[in-house]
């Protein structure tokens, strides 16, 4: 997979954890103990997030790091 | 998992990886298109990566970035 676009895949990945939960931004950020703007700039690839991010928003899903990275 | 110690489980990961390898932090940075200090650091858990650089990471191992995740 190409290292470019790793940010569009992911965040497709984010938006699409974040339906299947039924779940705002705001909510996500929520549990993530993230700020709902960076939430956003994140699924728009507009910000990259860095390991420990990675780490808070796999635990704010409920899932390991493997797990969140499925498909990106 | 705790987030707080992501950077050290990661370091160790890469250091796990490039060792298994035989590979120098030289020759992985090469492989990954990173410069050599910047590996150093990340191995050493002083810098965070971000999720292009991880990308760039996975590459170089010739995985994708769940392997590289594993025991993250």
């Amino acid at each position: 997979m190409g290292t470019i676009n790793v940010g569009k895949r992911f965040g497709k990945r984010l938006k699409a954890l974040r339906a299947e939960r039924g779940w705002s931004q705001e909510e996500f950020a929520d549990r993530a103990g993230l700020h709902r703007t960076y939430v956003s700039a994140v699924e728009r690839a507009v910000r990259n997030p860095t390991l420990p991010i990675l780490a808070k928003m796999a635990k704010g899903f409920g899932m390991s790091l493997v797990e969140l990275m499925e498909s990106v």
